[in-house]
């Protein structure tokens, strides 16, 4: 990161702490560690990796584990190194809050059970909330619309992504395809050599006798990819801490008439979702608009349509036919909001089909980020 | 996996069963989700990825995101797809513990304190246990001990592990050596040749400029590996879900006296704490021991002295001096526990060294599984 450019972190902890006002609380802690992964850590900080959050009434204040790389990364008023705390979350937290004399304070609604008992009792003095719908929520909202110094790196992992896609066609229209596992190796040198930091998840690559699943195990194998049948390409790049994600399938020929099926049914669900994905739309809705696509196929898609991306590979908003569990997500699409839509259907007899593309909302409609295409061979 | 192989997970069960009939419980719940792994559910189940597992009085449930997968990987007792439950881990476990009229069930002290909260006043009937000394502690302490499957696939890990630090060896002598990310990419191309499933954990190469740091951040660049200078690469490969951990520094004269002094002191930590490896020892003594030799040379190491390796790169046993939070890390050595030894040393000016490898604990001592060593050129 270079040091002369502007640095978001400041404007977004003002954010929480406005909210904090509103709540009537003190201090809110956001707690990141390798059993706890939260990115919400590094969107406020600036800070990657094991560490403690304190926004407290006049300061923001870091606990790394790694206080040298806290000192480069970090953009708070203040770091203490998580040593000094036996590195123990429940003897930072206790002792922090009760140095600020915090009255009432708003935990991260990740935080396991245990943990939160024990700081209860640890803090008598002290209200303690850890909600569903807390600090977390709030970050995941602030997180939802992208600012501009996202959007640019979101969008160059988008260029680099779209490079990769082509290079994909290229190679699987070679005589001798590369295998699953080669193909996977390839992205990521390539992905690396246009200045991505790696992929920004593991790459699945699932030739036709394995592209039935949605999510194949092991995500490579050694096995062929692009041979006759329909093989699956999920993959995306990270750039900057902000990832890609797209999905194309390869149909080498000739395809069933069940193929033919369900390629036509992706296709139409994918054109559907994309028309309607405008500010004001309901993921909900779109959700049910392309559910009842496939049904009127007969088809039915085992999983959501879509998800954001950013810091996380799946974040806020998620495309939801059944909201499930409460959570932050937004229901409403709104300029800034970059997510995909990969509308998909598998059958153990004939493989699966996923079309993946990222979007971003704008002023009056969207814009595609990304230019995966099926692939006919 | 083949289908002939004896599968472990049955006796695994029962050692979670008998514990939970000594603690007066009906049932034990285990949580594997994105944003909350644990691989303590692939231990216990054979499925790898998001699901619920229920191990109730008479049977085993899975309640799998992936059915398919599940019936493939899965031995339990039954399968139920989490869509049934709307995908809310909420509706879940409330379901499965109200049909079963369970009395007193275990919960997993890893889930958040608003699911457990919820799941209380969901619940009212049940008496619900959350405890950091609960099922995870017991189950860590199973995993702790390798079985004869477990260790055969890190014993190949390992050995794969070793061809590779040779291949390593070999590359930096070369006169042009490799970039920090080219000698990624090259473990990870020759780990899956030899046929893992890839690294266990991102490959961590820091060049010169950048091996001050404990873990250095981002994990490789496109700059030296190998130049002038102290240069760490740590990395593992991933056999069947086990996974290696070594570390090898490279040193490239001239060095200067600090740096000579820093490589004598690693070198002896490691030669101190590799003899005291032997069933009986505690933990906490020898990380003692390393860090008094360490004191005794004027050197502080920033980070504990190893971890247990297996299903998660870092489980238990671990070394440190300090307990820090209460966990169920065992402090002594037994037979079958399989860990890293890996003394560091870190100077913003000189770099860093570090020297790391995988050890298992015999009847009568301890067995070196993987061959690093510092490298001089």
């Amino acid at each position: 990161m270079s040091d002369d450019r502007p640095r978001p972190e400041r404007s977004r902890q003002e954010r929480v702490r406005e909210w904090l006002a509103a709540e009537g609380c003190d201090a809110a802690v956001i707690v990141d560690l390798e059993s706890l992964r939260d990115r919400s850590l590094r969107y406020l900080s600036g800070h990657f990796g094991d560490a403690l959050l304190f926004l407290l009434g006049r300061e923001t204040l870091l606990v790394p584990w790694d206080l040298p790389l806290a000192q480069r990364l970090a953009c708070v008023d203040r770091l203490t190194a998580f040593e000094r705390y036996e590195r123990s979350v429940l003897v930072a937290v206790t002792e922090v809050l009760s140095e600020q004399r915090v009255r009432r304070v708003e935990l991260s609604g990740k935080l396991p059970f245990p943990l939160v008992d024990r700081l209860k009792a640890a803090l008598p003095q002290t209200e303690i909330l850890c909600r569903e719908d807390g600090v977390d929520a709030l970050v995941s909202r602030l997180r939802e619309r992208k600012d501009p110094a996202e959007l640019a790196r979101l969008r160059q992992a988008c260029r680099i992504t779209d490079e990769l896609l082509r290079l994909v066609e290229e190679k699987v229209r070679d005589p001798h395809p590369p295998s699953e596992a080669q193909l996977a190796l390839l992205l990521e040198a390539e992905a690396r050599a246009r200045g991505a930091e790696g992929m920004s998840f593991e790459t699945l690559a699932a030739g036709p006798p394995r592209s039935f699943g949605i999510h194949c195990f092991p995500a490579v194998t050694g096995g062929p990819f692009a041979s006759p049948g329909l093989s699956i390409l999920d993959f995306g790049v990270s750039f900057e801490g902000y990832g890609s994600d797209v999905t194309t399938t390869v149909l080498r020929g000739p395809s069933s008439a069940r193929q033919q099926e369900m390629r036509r049914a992706v296709e139409a669900a994918y054109a559907l979702a994309v028309s309607r994905c405008r500010p004001g739309e309901a993921t909900t809705e779109i959700a049910a608009a392309v559910n009842e696509c496939f049904a009127s196929r007969g088809f039915s898609m085992p999983h959501g349509l879509g998800h954001g991306i950013g810091l996380d590979s799946h974040e806020a908003p998620r495309f939801r036919l059944r909201p499930g569990e409460p959570s932050a997500d937004s229901p409403r699409l709104a300029p800034g909001m970059v997510f995909t839509i990969e509308p998909g259907l598998y059958d153990p007899q004939e493989g699966g089909i996923r079309l993946e593309n990222d979007l971003l909302v704008t002023e009056t409609g969207c814009e595609l980020l990304t230019r995966s295409r099926l692939i006919d061979l």
